[in-house]
């Protein structure tokens, strides 16, 4: 079993929820009404915050369960933990500034990069075995 | 074998893929050209209808499945039924006006939190055991 | 196991890495910075492309690993590689013109269909028996 994959799949899910709830939030705050998707910067970047999360999830849940699979749990879920960590990052900065959300999307690329080069490591090597 | 889970994921997906459709056939009513995703509030909310159901799938599907792996594969699959079921409301409430999709919104959330609470619940149940 | 539909699902998901690379490209190439997702019919195309196959990723992904689970391997693992050849195609007749992305599409469509009325039969078969 995959216990901590799941957990941190579970995290990582509940994260891009609260990146979703804040969008909502935000059409309170700067008063960008449904189904309207601009009209304030401060909503477009609470918006593109959410968007790029859910951009990156069918890159990140799969790589991260076929690399638990295929190679590892624990050091799946460590690389899905600093996923979510380089995504609160990226949330913060980008909150703040379209410049600052450089860092935060460094940190989680990486980390979904390395689950999918280990995954696709892992499934050729027993392909060509 | 979860084949109840299975059934409702792939009924859950079909449901997803009449919302896609729904926003062609929106762009035909509306006169909304492609690559323009707005220009008529008719086809904003047709396309806020997909999207949202988009943005959903990576909450349902992990929780969905974590749910029935680790809790139950009937209880999974009666939540999933439910999130069907409101996201259908949604559907029908939202395309009619946008004042109108709270309650299918509502019935939607509320199975996937549950299918979520269940899964991280038992997992970290097994974890600390 | 699965090294054939774990292998198609990493090379889809990194045409669909490559499909957001590009949409990156397109704003240092037409001047639409972050966070505005509109301002030239280039990077809107571009946009769209990269949409449009986040779009069916939730489709895909799990009609191709039940087909799998339920059917056979290697027969999703080929479905999947010509869902990738088909957009593969409709990116680069989107690239160049909104009336140019039919053929790639109908492509990708028919193979994730058969994927899901596949799997469907077999989930359904089982349940029945």
């Amino acid at each position: 079993m995959y216990h901590l994959t799941a957990l941190v799949t579970l995290l990582a899910i509940a994260f891009y929820f609260f990146t979703a709830i804040n969008v909502s939030r935000s059409r309170d705050k700067t008063g960008v009404k449904v189904p309207a998707m601009s009209g304030h910067p401060d909503f477009e970047r609470a918006f593109r915050i959410q968007m790029n999360t859910l951009e990156w999830m069918p890159i990140l849940l799969p790589a991260l369960w076929l690399f638990a699979i295929y190679i590892s749990d624990a050091i799946a879920a460590g690389l899905g933990a600093v996923w979510i960590v380089g995504r609160v990052i990226y949330f913060i900065g980008y909150s703040q500034a379209a410049a600052k959300r450089g860092p935060g999307f460094a940190i989680q690329a990486l980390a979904a990069i390395t689950l999918w080069v280990g995954a696709i490591g892992a499934v050729v090597l027993r392909l060509v075995k």
